[in-house]
């Protein structure tokens, strides 16, 4: 019984071998490309499956800045793997988390030149970002921000970073919503935190001016607070901008396999991520659509742009969605960067692939919010 | 010196396990996904590299049809790691694939309703590919096709399939160039046949009704083309449609690691894909722009759409190239289908997403081509 065991491990090696990794031990066990190959086509010779062997892949170096390429290279976060046992132990990771967002958060406002306010809408804690130089073409548009982070991380200031960044680069006033999360409020208090305040806001604000946008869980709920604003009856934005949504919160879609260990953000949805979602869904269904909005009726949406990267292990969730909406007939454009894992596109404001990301989201809303 | 070598082979192994391969024979040397996790995360502590494990990823199912599907889950491709030693061997394998394109070729015309007839343009063999039903709005349009096949096949009547789908699908006219090849006539006689044809053919017809698409190698001559018609002073397409193009020739671009072995048409760039490229080149610097036209500039390209899927050995290729266009100011569009490999979009015309795909790049030439 160990014969085919044997088969597959000797893929690995020669996987190894055949690709030079720098070390000499793996040369005694060295086998050729064409061993390779032959091992490869044995182990996908049936129908239904693919079989990859061990791989090690260099950064990318073509049309991909420094900057990025640190971001691409570097190695998985601490936390990938994060098992938080009980409600005091998730808050400790968040609290954790939260400390090194927040650090960076002054820096940010003071080279991005925008000012942050503190406010309450609708009862819901919210910040108002503003840049210091407001286009004229946007002094009447507004854009909702819910930020990102498997709906465990980004509490308080540590949300703001993405808002600063479309602020900043983008020249919009910001809406950003602190909205609540488990451990101690699970699904739905963020999304009725999120809708309350679109609620509110599309109150005194014409709808046709504003954008809802989000990366990750914040993709997710931008999509989500769209199939509510139609099943409630509300306003809806006249653009979106989900980023590498979490359009399906379960471990469904193709690259959630194909760059898993790849991705050197999320890594796995078998890590903290997986357990994030279920003690969110909190027993809830995760087809349900305003928790997958994959599941949900794309039909009416506004124009919608969604930025991805090619070792992205959200990367089916995004092109699952993109595919879905221009079947519904929506006007949706596809950004997906050379190299880049999870949402690498906004983590370092001086990376020229992250002023490239939010210009072009800035560029599509400018085409699609009335002035 | 052995060590580093087991601990390898234990995250293969281990990977293998963890994801419950079918196989008595694995379970023995299972173990848990915490320790697959923990020897991941060692094996990908350094920065600038990832380590990935052996993996056997599944077909996906949700939002892909059944015949997509089918082809997604198929075997590699008997001709993969072909390594032709001769020209007598190259023809031999040439003439053996083309053999069972034409095959499919008469029913295909007979489903989509279409016409083909043969001519000469400049001296160059084409097919004049004719829809039974043209559209009013496409009556005075015309479309030029280069096909793929690595600059290697797709000879004669091999060529049609992509022409036939664009005419049938789309509704519109189309002349498909059957370019010389190699082993008998490498770089530059493919362009040559090609920019021969194109410079004939503006000449009695408006280039603002004209568009050029092609897929793989095709997409690659595609770019090339208004590289050259740029340089040669001739007017340039009013849109086009690299499907997946062969941008960079070179192993360049980070799904060709990523996604080598995952990919089920092409597999991996050593096989004989990069022996086609360099028969082809014959010595020409693959950096050159009318072999790999990402070294090209971009500046005044026309309105581009490209199609790609999550597991295509091209999608770097595809998305290098979109993020290049923007870059450049051009407006392109790009399509990014769940879990196909490279082209899969338009080998089966039952299958919906390769109607899918069509239309959606007819809507484009639709938008951009002057009636």
């Amino acid at each position: 019984m160990r014969k085919p065991h044997h088969a597959i491990v000797s893929i690995a090696i020669a996987a190894l071998t055949a690709i030079a990794l720098p070390t000499a031990a793996y040369s005694q066990a060295a086998v050729s490309y064409d061993e390779l190959a032959k091992n490869e086509a044995a182990a996908n010779a049936e129908n239904g499956k693919r079989v990859a062997p061990v791989k090690s892949i260099v950064n990318p170096s073509n049309d991909v800045s420094s900057d990025m390429q640190a971001m691409i290279g570097a190695p998985f976060p601490p936390h990938f793997n994060a098992d938080p046992k009980s409600a005091s132990e998730w808050k400790e990771l968040i609290e954790r988390r939260a400390k090194l967002s927040i650090a960076n958060v002054p820096t940010m406002k003071e080279k991005l030149g925008v000012k942050v306010e503190e406010t309450k809408i609708a009862g819901v804690h919210c910040f108002i970002v503003t840049p210091n130089r407001i286009l004229p073409e946007n002094r009447r548009r507004l854009l909702v921000h819910v930020h990102g982070g498997g709906y465990v991380f980004g509490p308080g200031e540590a949300a703001l970073p993405e808002a600063i960044m479309m602020a900043g680069f983008g020249g919009f006033k910001v809406i950003s919503v602190d909205y609540r999360m488990p451990p101690d409020f699970p699904y739905p208090a963020a999304m009725d935190d999120a809708m309350a305040v679109w609620k509110e806001v599309t109150r005194t604000h014409d709808a046709r001016r504003m954008a809802i946008f989000g990366t990750s869980t914040g993709g997710a709920m931008t999509l989500a607070m769209v199939l509510r604003a139609k099943d409630e009856k509300l306003p809806k934005p006249a653009a979106i901008a989900p980023g590498t949504p979490w359009s399906d919160i379960d471990k469904v879609g193709d690259t959630y396999a194909s760059n898993e260990w790849v991705d050197n953000v999320l890594v796995t949805w078998d890590g903290w991520l997986g357990r994030a979602a279920k003690l969110y869904a909190n027993g809830t269904d995760l087809k349900n659509p305003y928790i997958s909005p994959i599941y949900g009726d794309f039909k009416g949406f506004p124009p919608t742009i969604l930025t991805s990267g090619t070792r992205d292990l959200f990367l089916s969730n995004t092109v699952r969605t993109h595919r879905k909406l221009r079947r519904a007939g929506v006007t949706a454009d596809l950004n997906v960067y050379e190299g880049q894992s999870h949402a690498q596109y906004q983590f370092n404001i001086s990376a020229p692939e992250t002023k490239e990301a939010f210009t072009d989201i800035a560029k599509f809303f400018d085409r699609h919010l009335k002035e």
